[in-house]
């Protein structure tokens, strides 16, 4: 048994639209204990159970621990350089005549090693973990042959507090006339996929990318397979993405900086998650989804790092909080429980996300006892201890104080 | 004798509006040495000087110390509140109506040990210079007071690697007469202040804080007293502020978010260093100020972080950069010049900025090899060692790796 006592606690439960501090549902003075791998007491401390291992919160901020529903973060190369040629004014399409784009981190990831891919894969989440986020989704997409994807999925497998998704649809192959591979994704990639662990499937419908008629085929794919299918929505171009997304009965949106009312309206019917992804907005200079509107149309809205190398590299949870505020326009406790209930919502995992008895054991100690700090004093972690499946973690800064 | 061999040497000797890498005045294979404060070598690896202490920096990149030249960092009081009322949206009318504001930290640092003032802003200091910040401008500002202001300049000299400036015209002191603040920062303070250590005047002129005949009045007060002047200008109005630092020479005009092409060939034709705040902006929803414009003039732009606890409490040096370059359109190697050569000019510190014999041994060795990389990989610090004054502060973060 382990008790964290004298906290702030989160758990989560209130209504993400509400004002304030309503979306919290703040226990004051508040315990959580867990037994093994699951929490079996919310509440009061004075109504805690005693015994076991306990951690005297001194008042501090308790929450679940973050849920972060869109990364692709198994990957070799560094698109640096190109982040750097756009900085200086180049075009999508002159990158990718240089050699740019997806396909160069596929020729990267592909001439990597498993030990390579792996260790800096597991770095990145060893920094996520650390500032609080005890459940990762990761997405394959850069292997782009039926080997590749399984071994990227593979990789992505073998990290901790990892959710696997198959993006098969993310691109092209290089020299592969587009219908095989949509054809190849479908019959023999997805289910094997499937049977290797993958927990869910994505597609990125965009112009120049793939068409609704090709992502329908390869979430349908992975709905048979029983994988739950997500979407890549309404980046760059409103191409009704929303609205295939709600269709398909996707577990999550994702992007939406260009869907219009009747997208949301789509959404908000179907029980699809908006997973909004403010940072690549920021690295491409694009204008972000507004979560108000989502909100306003009783759509749930989470928040995702989107963590890959070409379109946003930004690992900070501090600063997606700050990003959920000021460029989405969530409240800092919309953003908290975007972070944490809307992340899990977005994948469909219904035993995490919230603080009740019954849920997995992973919670965030803060530094602070203030929400309203989190998104303010951005750029500094704010986690003091994190504990996932009952585990404690440690401190992971020395320099976490205010 | 301390030499660090085979870097990436970014001298900072280029012009800052160059394209590529032009700015950095890159040596590859090179080194630097440092004999005591004084760097006594720059150039090729093979022909640094033997003897004394060796970091090999295996191909990594090192640049010149980095120089904050505008921060508010000594305050008590957190207004992590007021930003989420903001962000809930509160115009600033409002919270002020609710005590928030500059009022509310100047009642809070008022209130607050000398002992809790210095323990916070040393934290913070700690923070920016495990990044690589080695030298910080650090404004008063928050005491209001003849007495206030000089406890606040005492406690800014004394902390490391600090650039002390007297902000008397901030805010009108609650209950005092507009008039009478001024001609008590002009005749009382300023001198005295000069005599205790500041080294910069700084006024902010903006509509609801202080006129152009007030600043003026403070800042030629200060001059008399041979202190360097800086001006707050344009923030949020367009209030000829640019013209009126040129026009007072000033060492740097900070903000400029709204200043006309008339005002930009100003300064341009003054001397007076941009310093621009892209992170203030991103806090406070604005547009930020476009560098494009001041480069394209001939006018230095440095990068400041603003930190303040009402308007900008970001203190990461990678999202400073990331923001220069996403917020301000820098390219990586201006940003980076900005942030080292560009402080300096901005605070006339001829003895750092840049990479040359005689110049202080103030360096940072970062865990890339690749100037993009810095502020791609945002939200992570990745200064592996700074050195301040030729002494080592050792491996800043435990995670700097890719």
């Amino acid at each position: 048994m382990l008790t964290v006592r004298n906290a702030r606690v989160a758990t989560m439960t209130g209504a993400q639209a509400a004002a304030g501090n309503a979306p919290l549902g703040l226990i004051e003075d508040g315990a959580v204990a867990c037994d093994g791998e699951r929490i079996v007491y919310v509440g009061p401390s004075g109504g805690a159970p005693a015994g076991g291992e306990i951690i005297d919160a001194r008042g501090r901020f308790l929450t679940p621990g973050f849920v972060d529903p869109h990364t692709h973060l198994v990957f070799a190369g560094d698109r640096a350089g190109e982040h750097a040629q756009r900085l200086a004014g180049a075009t999508y399409l002159e990158i990718a005549a240089r050699g740019g784009g997806i396909r160069s981190t596929v020729e990267a990831t592909r001439a990597a090693t498993d030990e390579a891919l792996l260790e800096s894969a597991r770095r990145r989440r060893q920094r996520m973990l650390r500032s609080g986020v005890t459940t990762v989704e990761v997405k394959t997409g850069y292997g782009l042959s039926v080997a590749d994807e399984l071994r990227l999925l593979r990789i992505a497998c073998s990290l901790e507090g990892v959710v696997p998704t198959l993006l098969g649809l993310h691109a092209v192959p290089p020299g592969m006339e587009r219908a095989r591979w949509v054809a190849e994704v479908c019959e023999d990639l997805t289910p094997e996929a499937a049977r290797r662990g993958a927990r869910g499937c994505d597609a990125f419908l965009e112009q120049g990318a793939f068409t609704a008629s090709e992502c329908r085929a390869a979430l349908e794919a992975g709905r048979r397979a029983g994988l739950v299918p997500h979407l890549h929505a309404d980046q760059l171009t409103a191409g009704g993405g929303a609205q295939l997304a709600a269709n398909l009965g996707c577990a999550s949106a994702d992007h939406l900086e260009k869907t219009n009312a009747a997208g949301i309206a789509a959404i908000a019917r179907a029980g699809t998650t908006a997973v909004l992804l403010p940072l690549a907005a920021f690295f491409l200079k694009q204008q972000p989804a507004s979560a108000v509107k989502f909100l306003e149309a009783g759509v749930t809205v989470a928040l995702g790092s989107n963590v890959n190398p070409g379109s946003q590299r930004i690992e900070s949870v501090s600063m997606l909080l700050a990003a959920g505020c000021l460029l989405s326009g969530l409240t800092p406790a919309q953003a908290l429980w975007a972070c944490t209930a809307g992340g899990a919502r977005a994948l469909r995992l219904d035993d995490r996300g919230v603080l009740q008895p019954g849920k997995r054991a992973d919670l965030v100690l803060f530094s602070t006892s203030d929400p309203d700090h989190l998104p303010y004093h951005a750029g500094v972690e704010h986690a003091e201890a994190v504990i996932q499946g009952g585990k404690i973690l440690g401190t992971p800064f020395g320099d976490t104080l205010k």
